[in-house]
């Protein structure tokens, strides 16, 4: 870790959605959404976050690294579970406050920490009537056992 | 808009991981991430934050609503522009704190304020060794022009 910035502070509205120069934006947490986009099926599998050092060392070392939120540290994709991203393009969104990653994942593919694919595996309906939308599975099965690879 | 909470609130890990109730984990800010991926072609073209309110509206009516962070109010998207989307599926992510829609959407079929069909024209490159990354656009030229549709 160093004092020195690891990017560039956002410049003008202008140099911010029409230049060529990396500014991202981190919310007042720090922090900026990365939605990770599965190579091979195109579908989106995460919605993570990432602070300054997580987008720095993704780009450097084309693994997905992210900021855990629910464990406030730095978390480098695969280490626990062994499911590593390989990143194989990153972009940025207009106002950059986003990125949007595709990665080709090791192991059993698996993205999400219940063992699944990816993390959207249940869809809203609309529901009866009277009782509001409710959730329904859209098929995807766990690929791994979350128990047997994440301890405590 | 009424006091009574639109969305119950989460339960246990495991009805929030693994349950068909429908309960979104509001941020601090009152706010949840919502990845938008255009139905025909598959692509993420944005990312916006929804409130309560946004979502609520998004499942009823079955067009995008957000919650405009730049201007703190409710956003039906297109009721300017006329690119309003029409959404063909909702998922919700596993601990139900970001939303992923498929959507349609009207006119010139832009979703980003800047013209263009999505907000990722640019890549990330790792850039020559000694100036860190740099953007490069991806060649999604704008479908329409912003400055005449958006006044002021």
């Amino acid at each position: 870790m160093t004092d020195t910035p690891l990017f560039a502070p956002p410049g003008s509205h202008e140099a911010v959605e029409e230049g060529l120069a990396l500014t991202p934006h981190f919310g007042a947490d720090g922090l900026i959404a990365a939605v990770v986009v599965d190579d091979e099926s195109g579908d989106v599998v995460m919605v993570a976050w990432m602070n300054a050092e997580a987008l720095s060392r993704t780009i450097a070392t084309r693994e997905g690294w992210y900021w855990s939120r629910s464990r406030q540290e730095l978390w480098h994709k695969g280490a626990t579970s062994g499911h590593v991203q390989t990143v194989t393009d990153i972009r940025i969104d207009c106002d950059q406050d986003a990125v949007l990653l595709r990665v080709r994942t090791a192991g059993t593919g698996a993205n999400c920490h219940t063992g699944r694919k990816g993390c959207f595996y249940r869809r809203v309906t609309a529901g009866a009537d009277a009782t509001g939308p409710v959730l329904e599975f859209t098929g995807d099965e766990p690929l791994f056992d979350p128990k047997a690879v994440y301890k405590g």
